[in-house]
């Protein structure tokens, strides 16, 4: 039952009509409809979407409650101003009313398309109609209600010795003509302070959503929030971080295998650099090189690409100390390259995910991040917007 | 006659053999075989190519000269380590023995797949060849030897009131599967000190050759050089700057037009910045973003996708301020889409060239480069090696 899968927790989907045929929206709420502890990670762009500007302040102004949250896909409600902003007041302020709950207790989350305003009218009139639908039943309604071009919904169920984390997520990064946005909603009955759960949150999500890039665009209305109901009493904070981490890393491979015109994955991990930082700053530069990608499309192990796009981050290389592996396969050493098992490597790289270690020689720091090759389905996706 | 319209500069090309058929080496050398000033730009990738780094240590130990340039094209000797580095240093012998000169005064440049040790039995016997056919009417030739997938020849000659520069390059950024870098060759008569020769060059490359982003990726062979014969006597400092510039925006341009799988280019103006630095780094992130180069291959005036890797550039941006505008028609303001004549929008996007303005709305840093789209051709030309 995913996100109503602990404790407290009731959902609902439907079709508004904002999509033409598909699920376009679901609301979260909590049974009793009291608000409850909410932790929740935004998007770092500048242009961030109104719908993020209102959860920022809202969760500010309260001390990070909720007791509801509204959510319509197809449109993403970014580039609308302040008509946009005063749209997402208007689903909270809705969805307040027919909970009988303060506004300031709802959360709002859009993702869609960019630049045009909400269709207000389907999105208000359905508000009550998802109201009536709450139920723990609901949870998968609420997962397709959520989706853009996601071709499968993506929920997730952890259960620790005292508690249960449960979620659903959609699509990662700007990765669709049309959608801009990851959005993923975790709940929890465990009894646990807002700071823990912040904490858990925030690092569960650079280790995880935010590790995944398919296309190195970064949301506008990216959006990740964990729900606690408190049902169940206390939770081990340490065994709730990683029920937390686990719970994302669940979603971010489901976001990942649903990717946009993917694939194939690769799994790349940068050792021996100067710093965990400029680790992750090679990894970025690495995953995001398009010549790079095009080779994962082709199962091609190009490993001159990886050293190039290394090379151009900006970070501490040493290439005399320098490796390259696929598969645990060394094809180069000190920047040149060396004997190997070439049987091995064709079979590696033409498997669904590909293993990559790129070695840089200059330190003990590492990072790992999940690339998606670029083939002509993403192309196909993203260059038109009808 | 490009790379020899200048006074004082003959040149060759061949088929040596290390590509099937095409012309694969060439050769520049000054008529009297005496060492002229040298300017040059490399690239700033740490894992730049062994004759990159022979280049720069030659340069630097004899004070910026050189008598002979020799190139080849289908090997970049990059990712070849300590021998590929003997390898550029015995082509710099086998031109220096042929034509009587130091081999500290021949430089080498190579361009090509990474990771490959060079053929040099096809080198090295064709070397004298190059040597016996050297001549002015050899810049054509010598114009094809240094290509690698480019369709056409890139050549320019520009006339100064006291000089003429001539010059030829090849294919911009790591654009094609086996090929790695952008080289150019540019030659004049001017007498004129290294210093202002260098600085031109240096100011001409950042506006020109620097602003063309066909994949964000950074070569390991980048190479752009300056020779002076100084037969024809003074030349005015900042009309040879403005010359330079000239030679230099011509051949980006020949180079844009024929980046690999491009259908369309956009001349990006980013507006408003904090500082000219900024709006070069939002101008670096909106070109390289996926979405954004999507959106150009299919004609589509998707401005949010403009402001969202603006806003995810790490720079300052006042959405209230800013605007969007695509051929002069604005088509957002405030982070808000706004009226337009869309007949004259939907021609103009479908033109060969889009020119576009992003205005952050922060203060007066300006910058423009030179986004290439992102179609079917691109993935189909790096997908596979062989």
């Amino acid at each position: 039952m995913s996100v109503t899968a602990a404790k407290g927790f009731v959902a609902a989907g439907c079709h508004a009509g904002i999509k033409r045929r598909k699920f376009d929206m679901a609301m979260i709420a909590t049974e009793d409809l009291q608000p409850v502890s909410c932790a929740a990670v935004f998007t770092q762009n500048k242009f961030a979407a109104p719908p993020v500007e209102l959860d920022r302040a809202t969760l500010n102004a309260n001390g990070g409650k909720a007791a509801a949250v509204i959510i319509n896909s197809g449109n993403a409600n970014a580039g609308t101003g302040t008509p946009g902003y005063k749209n997402a007041q208007l689903m909270a302020a809705a969805t307040g009313e027919v909970l009988q709950i303060a506004n300031s207790h709802v959360l709002v989350c859009s993702t869609g398309i960019i630049g045009t305003p909400l269709p207000m009218e389907p999105i208000l009139s359905h508000v009550p109609k998802l109201a009536k639908k709450l139920s723990v039943e609901g949870a998968h309604d609420a997962a397709r209600g959520i989706l853009t071009t996601d071709h499968l919904s993506k929920e997730v169920v952890i259960k620790g010795s005292t508690f249960t984390i449960g979620g659903m997520a959609k699509g990662c990064g700007m990765i669709a003509p049309n959608m801009a946005t990851m959005l993923a909603f975790l709940t929890t009955d465990a009894d646990i302070p807002l700071l823990v759960m912040q904490k858990a949150l925030k690092a569960a999500a650079d280790a995880t959503f935010n590790t995944l890039n398919v296309d190195g665009a970064m949301s506008t209305n990216d959006t990740a929030m964990l729900l606690a109901s408190g049902k169940r009493g206390k939770a081990d904070h340490g065994e709730f971080a990683n029920a937390t981490l686990a719970a994302c890393r669940d979603l971010t491979m489901q976001m990942a295998r649903d990717a946009e015109g993917m694939t194939r994955m690769a799994h790349l991990t940068v050792t021996g650099a100067h710093s965990n930082e400029e680790a992750r700053i090679a990894a970025k530069n690495i995953v995001e090189n398009n010549l790079v990608k095009c080779s994962w499309y082709g199962g091609d192990p190009y490993w001159g690409r990886l050293m190039a796009a290394a090379g151009s981050a900006g970070v501490d290389l040493n290439v005399a100390r320098s490796h390259v592996a696929y598969g645990g396969v060394v094809v180069a050493k000190a920047g040149v390259g060396v004997e190997h098992d070439g049987d091995a490597l064709v079979e590696h790289m033409l498997g669904d995910e590909v293993q990559i270690e790129v070695h840089l020689g200059t330190g003990h720091g590492t990072a790992k991040m999940i690339g998606i090759d670029l083939g002509p389905g993403y192309i196909k996706e993203n260059s038109k917007t009808s």
